[in-house]
């Protein structure tokens, strides 16, 4: 890995930049390099670009990025627009985060981790999740400093690490034998596989429930082996749970700083977009220790100085006001209608998938659809596995758009992905109901 | 250097984090190493978060950070609550921007580079010019690459260097003999020292016209000289030009991109929040040959996936409209009256200045002001330069916020700023007149 991250910073050096159309495609070629890294295979810009972005024909029914098709609040937005109408919230932020929207965070936050968290220390906004991750590698990783995560992985925890000198270690989750519905919860994780994985050099571990693409929500027992692991091992952990306003009951969320003795090794991501439909947003949060918050600050202000000021002000008041209004136990139900909408449709169709405690995401078993061998799929899907060429045909011939896994694993374990396309439900219910309709028709391609 | 950057990103292992009271305070050590980094030497965060964010006494005027005291035009703000009444601007943009934006910077910046612009290629849309300079870094650097940069420098340069792996090399801007007001363009390169300056390592070099914070704008002579040196080191050239809409006739701002075989060399930043009034926003840009874009893309879809949706519809309905109201020249000449309202105070009290040509600073010269020297400094500013003092000073008993210049220099070339306090004049008439009847007060305090 460490030779691939070398090759990704390779420049690009003005010479190449100046001479011929050679140098152009090498400069392609790195580009490919760069997105290499993410899956630990070549991957061309095109192909990413087309499942993660949502490039396919404009009659399908796009449940591939994990976006929603409704806005936020209105009364969110509402005080969006207020927030312009100020001087300060037009210019910029506290590298720290606005005060209101710490003061909001804390208020909201104290009762889950079960403590009066600092404004000026514990809690950290960052430019999205992704970027507070970054600013986490950043602030931790040393040359060679192992990052464990589960596969599948959300595809931002590899390049993330690899960029700033890590290397990523995978461990699996291991699925229930394929061909019939069954529930995130039967994905399970090895303890001693987990255990086996650590060496000397690894400095992280990455924990994400509800996870993506999985829908699983970790148990108390898992999260506590894991945390037994940690502390044995001296292990930061990173716990991403940008979807924890999406846990389905009887399943209940359990964050992992909040077990014995991890508060002091453990950065919780939380995600404003998810909470507020309001992906575009890009305002999220750390929580964590001062002597974790502390670095990671020191890298964020010098990654992006700040996060934008006006929508860190209406996540404040969304924050705020949401308790009084009971906003996120009745958006949670939304949610649970429109994964039990979508997950009815399989079953009368009779295809099977997980049925996700957590997130909103489905992940569809495609191993018994017989795509036609003689299709015509574009070169760029050479030698790609089987999830890859099952979506690009249910995109153009069925009409839903979708993502395949494989790409949430590396080379070595894409096969457990590879009977899988993740479907994301985040959308009304109109728009589930006719992707259903449309799904219907695979039942003309099962085996 | 790269010793340096290593103890950058020493973590903070687990181990540390879990300890006591002790490691916390290795923490606050790790802080101040990093933000140590951007001058050269231990610098607290809670000196450089004094000078830099504004905590000075509320009654201060502050002329210290680089932001407007006004809102961004009514008719752009009301746009941005048109976006967020859409779906689709809630949502993640693509990595590249959001196309209307691509498209409005292309319409609005052909004309400037003589040229087609490329939407999909040529223009990336970044989280801020502070981000987007972060993701050049990112894919251009590798270890011990270097940076050239002049001095003073803004701030972010060196960290961004730094982290990156890259080694920053300074090259001084040198100032007219001091104690008289003089002209900015006064500050002069000495092009054989700038080629001193490149080695076999030599990378990539800044060229930040308009100048921050001495208001520089270099001539098309320098920027050819620079050209040329470019050229035949086969070097880079990242051209922060995020003051171009704040260049004071007679002169003119030249794109250093535009000159001869410039283009497939340059990287061109621009900054929505100082075109608008909107530093909060976070929406910069940068244009240059696909070459370059191309890997900066893949930096920027890992570090931050994507800008924030509806205020980068908002700066594309101001780039398209901005023309048919003549809201620049308009903008232009409200910045060229805030600073002669200033610049003309200074010469009533008799204070030396270096006139601005571009962007919204003056530098005003400290050097014959006669701090009492038994004063009351805290214990942070010990051994910082005479500047540090004279601004905190001048801000606890004149009541005016200004940044101290050493901060723009390595510490071997300090000496240079440290006859320098810089005020940024982006602020309404009315506060610049009482900065001003302020700091007729120090005239007690001239030698």
């Amino acid at each position: 890995m460490s030779s691939e991250l070398t090759t990704t910073t390779t420049v690009i050096s003005a010479k190449d930049a100046t001479n011929n159309s050679q140098s152009l495609t090498n400069k392609d070629d790195l580009i490919a390099t760069s997105f290499r890294l993410h899956t630990g295979r070549t991957s061309k810009l095109d192909v990413w670009s087309t499942f993660h972005i949502g490039n396919f024909p404009e009659d399908c029914i796009d449940l591939a990025l994990g976006s929603m098709n409704f806005c936020p609040p209105q009364w969110v937005r509402d005080s969006a627009n207020d927030a312009l109408g100020t001087v300060s919230a037009n210019h910029y932020a506290h590298p720290k985060g606005r005060i209101r929207l710490r003061n909001a965070i804390k208020a909201f936050y104290d009762p889950f981790f079960s403590r009066s968290l600092d404004v000026e220390t514990e809690i950290l906004v960052t430019s999205g999740v992704t970027e507070g991750m970054y600013s986490v590698y950043t602030a931790f990783l040393n040359p060679g400093d192992e990052v464990i995560m589960f596969e599948p992985f959300f595809d931002q925890y590899v390049p993330g690490t690899t960029f700033n000198g890590g290397t990523p270690v995978f461990v699996p989750l291991h699925p229930p034998p394929g061909g019939k519905t069954h529930n995130s919860s039967e994905w399970t994780v090895d303890i001693d596989e987990l255990r086996r994985a650590v060496t000397p050099r690894s400095k992280m571990i990455i924990v994400n429930t509800p996870n993506n693409p999985v829908g699983k929500v970790f148990s108390y027992e898992e999260l506590h082996a894991i945390s037994l692991i940690a502390k044995e091992f001296n292990l930061l952990v990173l716990a991403d749970e940008v979807y924890d306003c999406m846990v389905y009951a009887p399943k209940e969320h359990i964050r992992i700083a909040t077990l014995p003795g991890m508060w002091e090794r453990t950065l919780t991501t939380v995600s404003a977009g998810k909470m507020f439909a309001a992906t575009g947003w890009r305002v999220g949060w750390l929580i964590g220790p001062k002597s974790l918050i502390g670095p990671t600050l020191a890298a964020t202000t010098r990654i992006v100085f700040s996060t934008n000021s006006p929508l860190q002000e209406a996540v404040a008041y969304g924050l705020e006001n949401a308790p009084k209004i009971n906003y996120f136990p009745a958006q949670l139900k939304e949610y649970e209608e429109r994964r039990n909408v979508f997950t009815e449709a399989l079953d009368r169709i009779g295809l099977p998938y997980c049925f996700p405690e957590g997130a909103y995401f489905v992940l569809v078993d495609i191993s018994k659809l017989k795509i036609p061998e003689d299709y015509n799929f574009p070169d760029m899907l050479n030698g790609r596995a089987r999830d890859f060429k099952a979506c690009w045909f249910i995109s153009f011939e069925i009409g839903v758009n979708s993502l395949p896994i494989s790409e949430f694993y590396c080379e070595e374990h894409s096969g457990i992905g590879e009977n899988y396309a993740r479907f994301c439900f985040a959308k009304d219910l109109d728009t589930l109901r006719r992707a259903a309709e449309r799904l219907a028709k695979l039942a003309d391609y099962q085996m």
